[in-house]
């Protein structure tokens, strides 16, 4: 098969791209190497069947001509503005790289006939809704984030462009992904501040925060298992049933750098910035039901993430 | 109070504009005049509370810059591409027209800290649900064509800045809105096409597709009612119970016509063409709970409609 990943040099992508060049696919990235590093996939150049672009994806013309250049058959998009904190305080940022990125896979794809789409969402398309079950199919989503914003919007435009164009395409909502190769968030924050500062952590909100933590592999293969239906959108929460505190992650890392006695400095409230959701459960049964299941816990993605963090 | 009113030379903005300057308003109206005719507000130029500028509302400064300049303290966005089957055939219309206009509008009020607005969203962000009574929050939606997706996606946005900015929002899911001013549109083209040719009328798909259609007057009513709650996003389906199936608009054209014996010709299948929504039925129990009713039933607003496009 012949596969475009946008977003490919991304944390996520990196490790997609990994499984499907083992597999033997033809690999075509698109990264503009905002967040992602072209070292994450040093191992592939050179090899025949791969392709790296350092490109602005959402431009559409630029993805059109990859598309037809390479003859590609599937589109797995998973470029966007990852980091929720720093685009709160601009929403051009999620506009242009979460958001106008989708539009302009939409377009090429439309252009070129390409039919097949792998779309990365998120569970911050829910909003904030503690206290409930999320199914796929909840109603009044009401993100509170550009990012979620972004993201929802995204799966609109989705879902108009396959029933317009017949796409099939399997939506993933992802949770916190963790793994080797982080680039910000918590764990890899925690990090950085105790190799600056090993006596004291401060922590944003009051440690309260509990998220399902999911590791990076164990997603991979969800992504790489779920058959597409014949036409129209699919959508999948992907996730783990256990959860993992802010608190529990601030442990977790300092037990992995062997540090005792870290006095954890809490920012307090119960929210760590404007646009963050504090507290969420997926129901998995749809996806659970495919026969895919997360081999490891919560607390054991974020150990794997600590330890690799730490490297 | 001041308004600014995006699309106001449109055929619903423009019965907006007149009731907001009938109520003593100060009325801002930026329309690109793409459907939108001048023409509809002449009673309006020359009045010092009354401004109009055609200006492309997908242009953020510009928008941004008469929001400034007029010191508006709410947006009524009623700008978009309305014709779904024309815009079926480049999905760029309604990338500009209905969402872009959207963006800008966000974006602008965001820094110019104005902090309510009234969106014109759409039935068609649910998609094809025939069978289902629709309510606001019903999950699972799956918008069908490009203006629909247009539209979910532009509710998407809003959600997360009215959660960032602190804005007031309401947004009000139109159906079918008929009256006088129809620019296109089924009605529309039924007179057309019968002052062409007064012995038959083609019909397209089997003339059984039913839709609720409201009189224009009636949802101003509503949109001009309904309070802002004080923080976050408020979604109302606005609609009448009834409905009026394609062959009984071109009954009661023909009635209005003085035309007996006219052939109709079906062009055959359910639906009238790609992206459109056959069937569908409001839940109206929330905007009913407001204490808003409509006052014409479905065939009286196309009665109107038919009237007014005879003229």
């Amino acid at each position: 098969m012949r596969c475009f990943v946008a977003g490919g040099a991304g944390f996520i992508g990196s490790h997609l791209v990994d499984r499907l060049m083992e597999s033997g696919h033809t690999v075509v990235v698109a990264d503009n190497l905002c967040l992602g590093k072209k070292e994450l996939l040093a191992r592939h150049f050179g090899t025949e069947r791969f392709c790296f672009y350092e490109t602005d994806v959402a431009n559409s013309q630029e993805v059109e001509h990859l598309i037809e250049l390479h003859a590609i058959d599937r589109v797995y998009h998973f470029a966007a503005n990852s980091d929720i904190r720093k685009s709160g305080k601009d929403p051009a940022i999620d506009i242009h790289d979460t958001f106008g990125t989708t539009l302009a896979i939409l377009q090429a794809m439309r252009k070129q006939h390409v039919k097949e789409l792998v779309f990365a969402s998120t569970s911050a398309v829910y909003g904030n809704r503690q206290g409930e079950t999320l199914t796929e199919d909840i109603g009044g989503l009401v993100p509170v984030s550009y990012y979620g914003g972004a993201k929802l919007a995204s799966e609109a435009f989705i879902s108009a462009f396959s029933a317009m164009c017949d796409m099939q395409v399997n939506i993933i909502r992802f949770p916190n992904v963790v793994g080797e190769r982080l680039t910000h968030g918590v764990i890899y924050d925690f990090v950085r501040k105790l190799k600056l500062n090993s006596e004291e952590l401060e922590i944003l909100g009051d440690g309260k925060q509990e998220k399902p933590y999911i590791y990076v592999g164990d997603l991979i293969d969800a992504i790489l298992m779920l058959p597409f239906i014949e036409e129209g959108v699919q959508i999948f929460n992907a996730g783990v049933e256990s959860s993992t505190s802010v608190s529990r992650i601030a442990d977790i890392v300092c037990e992995e750098m062997g540090l005792t006695g870290v006095k954890y400095k809490f920012t307090g409230g119960s929210v760590g910035w404007k646009g963050d959701v504090a507290k969420f459960q997926y129901d998995l049964s749809k996806i659970h039901q495919t026969g895919w299941l997360a081999k490891h816990t919560s607390d054991e993605a974020v150990r794997i993430a600590a330890k690799a963090a730490i490297r």
